[in-house]
């Protein structure tokens, strides 16, 4: 079984890569923290004898030999990249877990039947550049490689530029290796285990999301001599938008439906301008795909309604949609048995987060487990799991994986 | 009489200081365009024998010598700096319609009884420095030269860094030299002229205004997995108090009440990211002291009320209140002479921006004068006046000082 002490201290190590002040992690894709957290996550693996290659658009592939080296892997991994205030097990537990697994069949001297794949996927977050998910979603054939290297940050330095300046820019060509599964454990994000008091979450699929890049043109103005009556205030369009979103989301009394505005910028701010043109994101979700139509276009109608309150023209393009994601069952069985071994409780359950596993799922059979976090939160320098609770997501996922890959 | 083709050709020669892509200006207070744009002043002011001093806050007092030079001048002016989308007549005309004044008489040989001054006031626009007319105040005695000169923009430059670093920190004491009056042309920045269809505006006075700083403190959590009902989102408060206020704004059928909100900065803004920290400034305005008192009430109110309703902390500070301003009737009067010896429609008015003539009028008789400027449309690369207007605003405006030079 597998060494928690061991998996809570490489935890610990990866954290003192690009620390914030409250405790936090700042490792945004691709820049020179996140390139130092891989180097010292590939130093780890090189001294267990495995071996590294790295794909076109800069996911790295760990491999551990199993006795038929012609067999595809079975694979874990998740991401190391963060939030810029983000936290220290988001999608990093799920790549300490996979080498904590590794390390504990080296101890062991195990050999499995299949080789094993440690994957840690470029770009999850989408902070940096969007859309998340873009490095296996370019993997599994969602997005070209022409596509994925172009994004954009703020600055305008493209993906694939700052591939190069880390050194993380790969031969190895998107869709290899091929995988014979794929589970991915994560820190669920959100209170629902942490409330129930259960300790596992098998993950039978991820709700579908959509983000917007919206713009709001009104026209810029003097705050004094300027009538209430004669302005196209787009800070005041926006305001509205949000606000009749946000008191739509939470009328819905299935707790179904997920608005958030993440990032609004003003053209040149200043205190007494009337807000003249406004740069909003907006990222709708619901577990039912026929509800997120619903959603976006009552999104579109309350953005097309501005026009006639405020006087301003709106812009909207989708710049991203994941459908719900349904994963396979027979991983999904296979984490479930695993976590009954446990004896813990566990239950069955829906991710409202954008994983990488969702994208690898079409292209091989996949399943997630999750474990609580501290009060839900993530995406938060204050996100925390226990040892307990991260060591026993270890073990669901060893066991997932040494069943998979002795059959 | 005025010339007023070259009042127009030294208006489009400052544009060329700092020009922006659609056609206005951007010569933010005591950056390098600012003080290139004083120098080109100060050289067209001493080609006509006039000299310079500039005093400890960095405003220029320009002297035109009289026949009784032991007399306190009769002034004019205003400001340089711009917004930063500016457009070339906001404040700019104000000034250069003085240098006009001053090369009329001097073409004529005209000696006033009274010294004249053409005053050119610091940081006028507050949007690098909050608060607005800050230097005018300290001139006059509202604001310290300490504070004055520790307000800091958002680099964390202090207005006195700025002066030194801009050449123009000068050496004459605050509240030197003594005006016997100031006069201040300005752009209406407003529609009412235009619209009624007249040429003057004869300012009786100053509405009040507050300024605040708002931060509002909720959690950021991840915009997948975290239920609305959880939500502490800060920008979906600052949306809800946005609408409210402006609504409320808007329902006041006087027209009197003016909200604006011109910054909002999101904390680490992040797609994904419920929003837990957002800074906003807020601009309120009345011409009823009573009614910016029961404005700013309930400005209060709806701040609290987001604490309930969205789980935020909320924190707000006053950053600058200036009250309504009557101005002095003697000037009042001398413009409204000087208006009706053109023959044109005018009208008196209010004005609803802040002006240096606000605090001038503490402790010198004051007045302003206002022309129309293009859909009453300022702060705004788009801000435009004809010629004509611009040019019989400088005539009302040397009609009035001579007025006063000569009594
Ligand atoms: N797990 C996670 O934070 N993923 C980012 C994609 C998303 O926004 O759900
Ligand atoms: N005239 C002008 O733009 N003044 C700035 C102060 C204010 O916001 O009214």
């Amino acid at each position: 079984s597998i060494d928690g002490q061991r998996l809570w201290e490489s935890l610990m190590a990866m954290a003192e890569i690009g620390p914030t002040a409250n405790g936090g992690n700042c490792r945004l894709a691709l820049t020179e923290e996140d390139a130092a957290g891989r180097r010292l996550l590939i130093e780890w693996c090189e001294a267990i004898g495995c071996t590294v290659r790295v794909d076109r658009v800069g996911n790295l592939f760990i491999r551990r030999p199993g006795r038929r080296d012609d067999l595809d892997p079975v694979a874990t991994g998740s991401h190391l990249d963060t939030q810029p205030k983000g936290g220290r097990f988001d999608g990093i537990l799920g790549v300490l877990a996979g080498l904590e697994v590794f390390r504990t069949l080296h101890d062991q001297g195990i050999v499995t039947e299949r080789p094993l794949e440690l994957v840690v996927w470029t770009n999850e977050e989408g902070s940096r550049f969007a859309p998340a998910m873009v490095a296996s979603g370019a993997f599994a054939g969602e997005f070209s490689e022409e596509y994925t290297l172009s994004r954009a940050d703020r600055d305008g330095v493209t993906l694939g530029q700052a591939l190069a300046a880390c050194g993380f820019a790969g031969e190895t060509p998107l869709g290899e290796p091929r995988l014979a599964s794929f589970f991915e454990l994560h820190i669920e994000q959100g209170p629902v285990l942490e409330e129930e008091g259960e300790a596992i979450g098998v993950v039978t699929g991820v709700q579908g999301m959509r983000w917007f890049d919206v713009a709001l043109r009104g026209q810029p103005a003097h705050a004094g001599p300027t009538p209430m009556a004669y302005r196209r205030d787009a800070l005041a369009a926006c305001a509205r938008l949000i606000d009749r979103l946000q008191g739509h989301a939470l009328a819905d009394s299935s707790g179904g439906t997920r608005v958030t505005f993440g990032c609004l910028e003003i053209d040149s701010p200043s205190r007494n301008v009337i807000p003249g043109e406004v740069r909003l994101t907006v990222d709708l979700r619901h577990v039912v795909e026929a509800e997120l139509d619903a959603l976006e276009a009552r999104f579109d109608r309350e953005l097309a309604a501005l026009t006639e309150a405020f006087g301003v023209e709106t812009a909207s393009e989708r710049i991203w949609a994941s459908p719900v994601v349904n994963f396979d069952a027979g991983c999904i069985d296979a984490v479930e048995r695993a976590a009954r071994a446990q004896g813990v409780p566990w239950r069955r359950m829906m991710s409202g987060a954008g994983h990488d596993a969702v994208y690898v799922s079409r292209v091989a059979p996949t399943s997630m487990i999750f474990i609580p976090c501290r009060d839900g939160i993530s995406h938060n320098e204050a996100e925390y799991a226990t040892p307990e609770h991260c060591a026993l997501g270890a073990q669901v996922l060893l066991d997932a994986m040494l069943e998979r890959a002795n059959t």
